[in-house]
């Protein structure tokens, strides 16, 4: 396979509707050997559904690290200016730090984790690299909601991702109720690419990433989804893990709820599925936004 | 009492907090005769809470006859034209159309059905009006979030309702599920009035029903109720049925699901409490939104 073949056209001129994924959900043996970090009845259900939760996976006092780490982040002046940080739309509030296993020792070894890398790296059948890393806030009160999208369709197009061989894995860092715009998935949307309409502009990522507007779906091909799986959000308290396929359309509701929602996402891709030129022509993100030091990560 | 005295002031300069409840929550007696429409316990929970949920009180052939019509006055261009309809902020669909219980026959037989104004006169001891009354039809996709507010505050400053004597009927008229964004209340807050910062504009209505930015909680007192009293959602079949204190904290999240969150809204005042003049000062909004026609319904 050349990588340069696009499998998957996407922002185009007129709706064409799904096209049937081409590649594998799970890379390794559905039927795990006695060493799997995965059950088999884990392995089938993330194939059928393309994701899996894990309720506090990570126990609180290794939790309640992380979050010191995350309100140190927050409240310094330095952080807020650098350039790996995205302001709310309408307020001056964080509202992600990206590439945190790059800068923040904390997070680094967090990013290492052998509960994570172990799961990641044998549905990906390969040892893996990160792609992506972010720490989300969403305030309380005024967190705005994140309308629904395929990460694969964006990291495609803007990225040069060829083929659909990475996770997604968010770990909740604040209670995740039914209140505070908790994550919302479609079971079973990672087996159809939706090609979205809309020429790219030109370094889309800077408006994208406090509010998408190209690179999501209709609503026709939406209600096709929900219609198909329905939706399950993603609820439970801080040191859950939810891993999705990174193609599953996700987005999640405004959070007026006083209660902050934050989490740190990490994007495990498969060192066999390294960034090419990106699909949509344009030059590619910055570094912090989609990694091309494609070192693997080895699991801690 | 004189009806002028203002027990309840608010849209201030500055931050004043809290004023305790002067008003009595059940104006009957809690400890029911035989033929009240409500039990002991119900009566208690809604003096305690402020509010009563009832699932499935309106059977399911029932339900379908207001849904009709529901899609019929949303499609109807005449509908879309007149003055008692207010369109969401980003596009045109219908998010409220008032004074349904005057321009239509089926919501005005909704209105004085015995199954709700039984339970509100009981609740406000005595005969009762309406207020306000609508369909909210919040579509799915882009339904906006409600920031929370209390609705006696606004009733309060820019209708004239002099005291606590008011309750809110909300029948749901398609499934309320946690994903589409539903009525949350916070339990408790009806005995607390919050005065609100900020003058009042001129024709302030014209705004405030799209989006509301006056008459709303600082973030300190909101966190302080939820502490209190926490958030619970109202979701539910079609045909489910809210009661809620008009000095409830209430508002909901947005809905970016394709399910559309509809309901009929009634508001219903005690002819003990009819309006005086608005107690910010400026005219009173229009009839279709605050009545000043008192005539009491009678329970069908």
């Amino acid at each position: 396979m050349s990588a340069t073949v696009d499998f998957y056209p996407s922002r185009i001129s007129a709706p064409a509707g799904f096209i049937p994924r081409k590649d594998p959900v799970v890379y390794s043996d559905v039927r795990p050997a006695r060493t799997c970090p995965l059950t088999e009845s884990e392995i089938g259900f993330y194939q059928e559904n393309g994701y899996l939760c894990f309720e506090s996976l990570f126990p609180e006092a290794e939790v309640a690290e992380y979050q010191k780490e995350l309100l140190r982040l927050r409240d310094s002046e330095e952080v807020k200016r650098g350039r790996d940080v995205i302001l709310e739309p309408q307020s001056n509030e964080i509202r992600s730090i990206f590439a945190v296993h790059r800068h923040n020792p904390v997070f680094r070894r967090l990013a290492g984790d052998g509960r994570i890398v172990g799961r990641v790296s044998y549905l990906l059948g390969s040892p893996v690299y990160m792609h992506q890393s972010r720490i989300n806030y969403k305030p309380g009160i005024h967190g705005k909601e994140f309308f629904w999208h395929s990460d694969f369709e964006t990291w495609h197009m803007e990225d040069g991702m060829p083929r659909m061989r990475a996770i997604s894995c968010s770990i909740s860092l604040s209670e995740n109720n039914e209140f505070n715009g908790p994550l919302m998935l479609i079971p079973g949307s990672h087996r159809h690419f939706l090609a979205c309409v809309g020429e790219t502009p030109e370094n889309h990522y800077e408006q994208s990433l406090r509010k998408q507007e190209y690179g999501v779906p209709d609503a026709e091909s939406l209600k096709w989804l929900v219609d198909q799986g329905g939706i399950i959000s993603s609820k439970g308290p801080a040191g859950s893990v939810t891993f999705f396929e990174c193609n599953m359309m996700h987005g999640s509701n405004s959070n007026i709820s006083p209660w902050p929602r934050s989490n740190v996402f990490f994007v495990y891709n498969s060192v066999e599925n390294v960034l090419v030129k990106p699909f949509c022509g344009l030059a590619p993100r910055p570094e912090h936004i989609a990694s091309r030091d494609f070192e693997v990560l080895k699991s801690l």
